[in-house]
């Protein structure tokens, strides 16, 4: 199995590099993804904010998916495809080709004028997320009441979604004070380190796991801001087969 | 625990952004890192190849040590320290660090003609050893080889470390495959993706644990030529306590 997704990936890694254009002069990506992973999230809203033309191929979200193997051998999602045969496949990839080809005229994910340690401080809370509060929170999370709900193998684990919970409410603090000197993570305007965290904490939301009667103003108030740009909305109207979101879900005023 | 690391990393956030000389014009870093650890080797290895003047602190291993936490609430080694408090400290943030600081005079370990597909398929390889090969074959045969030897906590699992080394048997192909074109990764010369397996490979060779008779030709050449770089043969002069590597461990000719 290993072998044929290496050589398929050899295949497709015949890469064109001329710049990509829609009709419209916009850039088109076609991103390979699935609603309930959080990367792939993250990465249609940074590049929704970029004013990328998104296309959609919804994925199963599992790591031993064959065809996903034969194009990324670390069979993880999202990964973007350009005209068909141009593919950026892994997470950190992706994150380096959206922070260094903004140009002046569209949003950026990372603001040029955040220099070498300022860089590290965003890049710091999107490692933080994507990784810690992934494996201890999301993760778990998404197995327990996603995958087993919906397909119905296994009954959730109680004590595995209490630990979640419990990791949540500590990895909580750490947002709180991320968000505790500005409007956004480390920052006075939305980077990719914010649109990280969102996409974990919409997963939550979805599956009603934040209690946000009990949750700090600030990540409130810093939530709320994310969930009114467009972007962003635009990931929150993706349902999950059989399994329908708590009714704030959508809301920006919840 | 989490909260006292949250705070003192708070501290440690006040960051200054001047560009940092040693007294020869040379820049300047404290390198916090364990011999043990692949990536502490890769860093360093860039590092000197960046011409850096690299202070190195030795670290404990462990991922709940509090002094770490502390500085950075990952846990993760290594990380980097300029003029005592500027801290860069996970692991892609000190990539995107590297590659994002060379300038014209220095070794570089991205061309800075990669543009965005060939900096991908780059970033591709430096997850997939710093991830895939890491968690499927370095980390058991550290925990079982190294951590367990030297603690005299437990006896090595033979079931752990035998899969690892199947594993290594596989991802060995994946290598072989990235060196089929050209004599470094992807790549006409080294780069970070190099250091990056060479890194963890070295951890590897230390134990023992790889057959080089029996080791595909390319690799075993392109491991020679990474072996005979002076940053390389630095980190290859480090010894585990109480473990010694084998007799060929050092030679570029092996």
């Amino acid at each position: 199995m290993v072998f044929k997704a290496l050589r398929s990936s050899k295949v497709i890694k015949k890469m064109r590099t001329e710049s990509i254009e829609g009709s419209d002069n916009r850039k088109v990506v076609q991103l390979h993804y699935s609603s309930i992973c959080p990367f792939s999230r993250m990465v249609r809203i940074a590049l929704l904010e970029q004013k990328y033309e998104v296309h959609l191929v919804e994925e199963a979200y599992v790591h031993d998916n064959h065809e996903i193997l034969a194009i990324n051998p670390l069979g993880t999602l999202p990964f973007m495809v350009f005209q068909g045969n141009v593919v950026i496949k892994n997470l950190w990839s992706i994150i380096d080709y959206l922070i260094n080809t903004n140009d002046a005229s569209r949003h950026t994910v990372m603001p040029s004028f955040f220099k070498n340690f300022e860089r590290a401080e965003i890049l710091f809370n999107v490692e933080w997320f994507c990784t810690k509060f992934f494996n201890e929170v999301t993760l778990p999370i998404i197995q327990q009441k996603i995958i087993n709900f919906t397909t119905r193998r296994a009954p959730p684990n109680s004590t595995s979604i209490r630990n979640a919970l419990r990791n949540m409410h500590i990895h909580m603090e750490y947002l709180k004070l991320s968000l505790a000197e500005s409007n956004y993570i480390e920052s006075s305007m939305p980077t990719i380190a914010d649109y990280s965290a969102a996409a974990q904490l919409s997963i939550l939301d979805y599956t009603g796991d934040i209690m946000w009667n009990s949750i700090n103003k600030r990540i409130k108030g810093w939530y709320s801001l994310i969930k009114s740009r467009s972007s962003f909305r635009a990931v929150l109207r993706d349902r999950i087969l059989s399994l329908s979101p708590p009714s704030h879900y959508e809301d920006p005023d919840f």
